[in-house]
């Protein structure tokens, strides 16, 4: 059931939102185990926040567009009364949150039931979520594969059907990566446009907030109902919401679209690469485009994330290591070393490469690379063959996603219809900033035309599809 | 001879601009060396930009509003033909620049006539002009005495008469510390408002440019002039002109004015505090406010400034060391060991305080406080004594400048009136970003009420006011 279904149902008396979060917790209970998603349900507050849902609809208020659709939440969200774990087990004895994170706040405004607090890479570390306190996140295609990370759960608990949406962040691809693998639509908006107040930080300048779905209305929905200004943070764009609803059966006129080529071209599957012709086909690109500073914005952002990361943990570096995540110790450490000026060239790099992708998306509306260059890996596996080359596979599941978030720019990723038994894998729509209506309507015309789909949740239970 | 009447009889024909430039060449011949303003002076140039404004008028076509105006810039603006020493002797090798800067490109196509360039600190890295290869920028009004830092040549040019404007750049003090120590007006415009295209860097994210003048009318006459959106800045925000002049005359009805307080009320001489006093007086200034993280700001402007100097110098301070200026070979080493994680924490002070400072600026319209802790210093000297402490001098004099320009807020800096004999020393006028007209008017009125003014250049043939 799509999340925009069930609040149809909902608003309309068909069903209480009480039945549909019973459902979806008895789901959860039974299913959830098996991908490790979630990291703690919470069934009294899911219970709670469904009955003022029914309890609005008795007395004839508006419940709100997500009216009951169950939802969880990536455990860096502050939820009221948990302390925030960012994936860390230094972080399980943190005071408890004293308020929800505004995204939290506004989808459970507009109606929706939050379920519970979802699996990720320690302190978004990572593109695997192989989360050494929890236990890695499964896939629910094949449960001995990744779901990507390190929105790791948030990808699972959609693909599997457990939510019909969740939120996740993405520094460096951790939206985009598990959207990928897990076969979902995922949205990381432009750098600013959502607010990150109340979700444990990583990246100051590079950090998204974003919502998971299995289609892009529903998508749309939840990415409409989260935006808004939020004064308590500063780091957002004071913009107005442009909410993309309205504007998904606009279809693809006019949209100029090109394939990136270059640094985008290479080092992928068979598969990442007839994603790609297969979106392109789909929404008419016929040029490749080439981006010189892709790699170099790669680079980039491994050093601003590695020394800011380092920075934002150094005092519990220097006195609780071997409480970290043992697959990432070695790299705060690392990213405790890194000299200012390596900095500096960082941002330098950054600065340039917006100005050339300025000049690019002056000439086209939207960009297409791949995800992720391979589909979701055996859980364990530590390197990966590409063009021949053998390179470690954590941090290559960023390869094309990382220069793009290094520039702030706004990406749909959507997955690709494969041919059965084959797993999923999805492509970046990429856009100018504020272009986010542009990619969903490239977004949905793609899934009208049955080229991308999420493959269905109900073939989970077998394992694999 | 202010720069408008200059214009004004350039214009009307009573006077060439040819016999202007010679006027000014021969005064340049004769007083400057005393000052030492001058490193390159350009009569070849000159004469020509003056020659083609003779035509234009012959012509019957309109000069520009700064028609026959001598004025010179820092020598690290790009002037066509002249390497841009940046203050450095490792430069006086370099080629030379292939067009002018930006802001020398709109000069001269107001009408101005560029005489040359002027001394500064090696690499806008000192707040004193000392500079061992050229010698130091002397205060005209004490030839003894500093004329402030690193735009001393700009200041001294100004304030000996020599040209009535000229060009400088502030990154954490730079056009504000030399406008007061020499008792002229400056301003440095909002962070990213003019164009830096053709200026040598130093600190991307605290670089501004700005003019200098002996009274509010010509700096407002130079400051829109120089305006103008430059597409081969990227740094530079698109926004429209927004002419100050025409706002000069409006007075000071509605200003709300406050004096800084906290950091900017310690560690200064008596006429500091008075000449704050004065303004305050004169603009009806009766609140004090806190900023408090003003001197935090200080800190993370010293270290973005130290790591992305030696950033940028890394190559040459690695084979070159020995032709650095002596000054600040040791800063520049300091900074190649800075980590990435102080520049992150210093980044997150930076919007802290910006957050801090846009609640100020909602409340209030201008906030003062003193430009420098003293008035100047003789050459040489290395330490200061403030509030009973020994501190070193040469950082010292950005005390007050290098918090406000950390955060990109625009200054305009006005040189108090004072007892005959006493040196001049300068005040803030600190504005919201985009309220530079604002500030003139403040200027405007204060001059206007005979607060503010320039000490007569006339003078200066003493050594001494």
């Amino acid at each position: 059931m799509t999340a925009l279904g069930i609040a149809a149902r909902v608003r309309s008396g068909q069903a209480s939102a009480r039945a549909v979060a019973e459902a979806a917790l008895a789901r959860v209970a039974a299913r959830g185990p098996a991908v490790n998603a979630f990291t703690a349900v919470l069934e009294a507050r899911a219970l709670a926040s469904a009955d003022a849902v029914d309890a609005r609809i008795a007395a004839g208020q508006d419940p709100g567009p997500l009216a009951g659709v169950p939802y969880a939440a990536k455990n860096l969200f502050d939820l009221a009364g948990l302390p925030t774990l960012a994936g860390s087990r230094i972080r399980r004895t943190a005071p408890p949150a004293g308020a929800d994170a505004f995204l939290v706040r506004r989808l459970d405004a507009a109606g929706a039931v939050c379920l519970g607090a979802l699996n990720m890479d320690e302190f978004a570390y990572g593109f695997t979520t192989e989360n050494s306190h929890d236990g890695p996140a499964r896939n629910p295609h094949d449960l001995g594969r990744i779901a990507g990370g390190s929105s790791g759960g948030s990808g699972a608990a959609v693909a599997a059907g457990l939510v019909p949406l969740s939120l996740g962040t993405d520094t460096n691809g951790s939206i985009r990566v598990p959207a990928s693998l897990c076969g979902i639509f995922g949205v990381k908006p432009t750098y600013g446009r959502l607010s990150r107040h109340g979700a444990f930080p990583f990246v100051y300048a590079l950090d998204h907030v974003g919502p998971f779905a299995r289609g892009t209305a529903d998508l749309a929905a939840a990415y409409d109902a989260l935006q808004g200004i939020d004064p308590a943070d500063s780091h957002q764009a004071p913009r107005p919401p442009e909410l993309v609803t309205p504007l998904l059966g606009a279809g693809l006129g006019g949209l100029r679209v090109a394939r990136l080529g270059g640094w985008f071209g290479r080092m992928q599957s068979a598969a990442a690469r007839g994603a790609v012709e297969a979106v392109a086909a789909g929404l008419g690109a016929r040029r490749t485009v080439e981006w010189d500073l892709a790699e170099a914005t790669r680079s980039a952002a491994f050093v601003i994330t590695a020394s800011e990361g380092a920075a934002l943990h150094l005092p519990d570096l220097r006195t609780r290591l071997e409480e970290y995540e043992p697959l990432i110790q070695d790299r705060l450490l690392a990213g405790a070393l890194i000299p200012a000026a390596w900095l500096h060239h960082a941002q330098r790099v950054r600065a340039l490469a917006r100005d050339q992708m300025r000049a690019l998306l002056a000439e086209w509306d939207v960009l297409l690379a791949p995800a992720t260059p391979v589909p979701a890996t055996p859980i364990g596996q530590e390197t990966l063959e590409l063009d021949g080359h053998s390179v470690p596979l954590r941090p290559s599941m960023g390869l094309f996603t990382q220069p793009v978030s290094g520039i702030g720019l706004p990406v749909v990723t959507v997955p690709v219809q494969r041919a059965d038994g084959r797993l999923p894998i999805g492509v970046q729509l990429i856009g100018a900033p504020w272009t986010e209506a542009l990619l969903f309507r490239a977004a949905a015309a793609l899934e009208a035309a049955g080229i991308c789909a999420a493959p269905a949740a109900a073939d989970f239970a077998a394992g694999a599809i």
